[in-house]
């Protein structure tokens, strides 16, 4: 059933919600799904509805002319989306394959809605399993001495492909400031621990040397601070004294895995708003 | 902060969210808690909403003379209840502890937003610990050969305690079924495994005996039909082939008192809806 | 690092493990993982050792010569394997992806320590994903009102591929009992419920029906009796009023795919010992 | 059913099972539990049996005296405990009830085997809560000016009291360094937070800073430096945007209480073995 998503972030008060929901019914609006939160410490007010497409007089552009004053009265940040339009998504990948092969299947299984663009990898292991499902893939290797040809590459690629969004399905590469930046809140990344403990490389060996009953994975966006971005999605596994860091990794894997793609859906469906460097993330 | 919950079921249809958030907000209603689930399956609508009670112009019976229109003209079974007008419960157990120390304690620090009319038991165990607490607890023995005059009794009791809720709190006897229909959705039980597995006695003992790798227990309440009535909430532990009985009765003490909190806090809380022998409980 | 794994499963009695552990190490065997188990109901022993076969003076038959005096005096089931003699398997699968796609990513990165002899199917869908593995697929479909057939080639191909395991990915159909007979303990399901709630079909629906809380898997051995064979490994999700049997599905794909991977890995490793139809799964 | 407990930690070498189950086989021990990690890591070797006491012919001075020739051989760090000699525990509160409740409940109703000497708390308010379960209870005041008089009274009562365990049940007070040195491995602590994420104070607030999805506690020995010793036994619940700091602290509660039961459990039992700021936790 094809929906609009209308996403606002505003300043919280009395009638918002009254002011939307008139709006929706006096155009005949049929919502499926409508959420809504306080934030009692921001002072801040989230919603967001779906409405099928279909009871609606408008498409995305008169629905945008019709309800800007309303956006305007109440200082909104907001959004309208339609479901028919799908994301682009470039995902980029480096040479472990559990993260780019799960979010494949789910994509090629339609449990995913999206276009995937494109995969960019600075390695070319993974090409194959890419190409098998008719994605194109672009191998961008990366000179640890001189990293700006290969970033200036992918921010070409991503443009090229008017990527709405870029998954880090481990990538192993921080991305240069500048591409964070103009893609704010568009780029997601799957951190292998349970943040914000193990920040940087190698978590599961920090893990290990801690001693950590419990290991975990995080979806996060991508800020210029090193794995300090609002985090969408967290998980965790147990683990015992008889896991050495290989079975860590194992288990990490399958925590990985399942929270990016639980981000990625999330982001997806436009359930995902973005305040003080926090997420307010509608189930 | 005291706040009104307006608690509502009724068919799905075009425009109830505009109708409740206009009146609402008319009566210039902050609104801090909205919840709604469209059922697509039963075409039912449910919604709750918490408002600041000092930011409305009614008081319950005001409230409800003034929405009583709305209300017609929707179809809705709905209710409206003040957060400072404590639920009184009545807990029922027979000699395990723990559900009913658990339940004491959240009360007793001001956990769980209720007042705690009476325990009623048909064993003498637990007297000191509920006396403790300076809650009347009443012994009333069932005699296995004809159980009515220890009912009769229960119920008395009940009536007389004018109880909003009452919980079996491991309590391990059938109510009758006068008693259940009496007090439909306010009887609220504990049962120890997941259901719909293992229903009736001994459901440890089926577990260890049908070697399931995970035990659970389920907070629901009490219909005529043993174990079958609207599930509240369940969760589950893991358990292994070392994991005795014994082990497993002590596991399950842990998820039995957790799960039953936190069903008995969403009851309190005007958190469920009871809908075709299912529950909408928001979150 | 190349393993042999004794396993044993013998009524109880003083000395069992001083006698093996005496044997291994007269023999110098450098025990790598030892597991025992006492079950007190049956007053069975279990027990578990990987010992690094560069430390042992035998191969396999060297070591079931040297070992049978042992064993026998004990009256043990026992038996002896090699890590580096990989087990033959055979997958079956139907039209659904998750659980084939899974199995067969972690084999490709070799996460899955097997030989994959085929792929089974009673439909053609996912013939191009096996063949991108360098798997051999079989299509034998099922005629509804003659199934012999089908199984009596199903049962051809099993034996001419020399399988050790055949795993029900999501097959969909119910083996023939002389089959599940012949192939006891070696054949691996994975049912999509939390066993024993839902048996059978439409398991989703059943839940969904009963208004559960949280929705499972479970892998098990098959046996002859539907759904009823030992459990190996199961797991479960949250849901709650807001999933829809479709949202059900998919959240059931990620537990089913998890639990099968692990229930097959633990009996890859010859870490699953069955008796009185429960198992002893040594983690 | 009475056992001596065997705790063994050494370093790895061949035939250090075979020596130690002789030893017990030929006194005719019946073991009732064996567990063994090899870490590959450290190069040690872990090992705890249970056997049956009324099976063996010593008491635990006899046990001793025969044993310590293997122990020198392979330069054993070991001891040898007897379950029918409950170890005496001290309990340190503030006033936050929860743990403290709990740890009562579990001891009063005979689930945690262990004498509780005394609770020592800087506040009164947990008194009433103690003496009901008559144990006695010292209220010692920690002036934040001059702690030292506090923790020189402290260390008189453990000393007093004989503790074998002290548990810190949510006291809020840093031990000064020479207490955790001279209880090493004996002084417990539950900290509300899943470490290391939110060392030190209100780590609720700095998790809802961070907007973490999961919050967590962990229960771990304590050592000089805060909150960096050896972890015992950690768990998580998720949370959401909707969940206020006031929330996570309740949901924090049953985490907390849950986590220091099952890690003060392991402990009593002697499941717990400390090596390299690690523990190998025997399940």
């Amino acid at each position: 059933m094809r929906t609009f998503r209308l996403v606002i972030a505003c300043p919280d008060r009395v009638g918002i919600v009254a002011k939307v929901s008139n709006f929706l019914a006096s155009h005949n609006g049929w919502i499926t799904e409508a959420s809504h939160h306080s934030d009692n410490l921001s002072g801040w007010f989230f919603m967001r509805h779906e409405i099928r497409a279909d009871t609606l007089p408008f498409d995305l552009d008169g629905f945008r002319e019709a309800f800007t004053p309303i956006a305007e009265e109440f200082s909104m940040d907001w959004r309208i989306t339609d479901s028919a339009q799908k994301k682009r998504v470039v995902l980029m990948a480096s040479r472990e394959s559990h993260c780019l092969a799960d979010l494949l299947h789910r994509w090629h299984s339609d449990e995913l809605d999206c276009d995937i663009a494109c995969v960019i990898s600075n390695h070319q292991d993974l090409r194959s399993m890419v190409e098998w499902h008719d994605i194109p893939y672009y191998h961008v290797p990366v000179d640890p001495k001189d990293k700006e040809p290969a970033f200036a590459e992918v921010s070409r690629l991503v443009g090229h492909h008017q990527a709405d969004v870029v998954v880090l399905a481990r990538y192993m590469q921080i991305l240069p400031p500048q591409l964070c930046r103009e893609y704010a809140h568009q780029v997601i990344n799957i951190h292998h621990s349970f943040l914000p403990s193990f920040v940087g490389a190698k978590p599961y060996h920090q893990a290990s040397l801690r001693g950590v009953k419990l290991i975990g994975a995080t979806c996060h966006y991508v800020t210029e601070e090193l794995d300090a971005g609002p985090i969408i999605e967290q998980d965790v596994v147990r683990v015992s004294h008889r896991d050495s860091i290989e079975n860590m990794v194992r288990f990490g894997r399958d925590v990985e895995k399942m929270v990016l793609a639980r981000g990625l859906r999330a982001h997806l469906e436009d359930r995902v708003l973005v305040h003080d460097n926090k997420t307010v993330v509608f189930g």
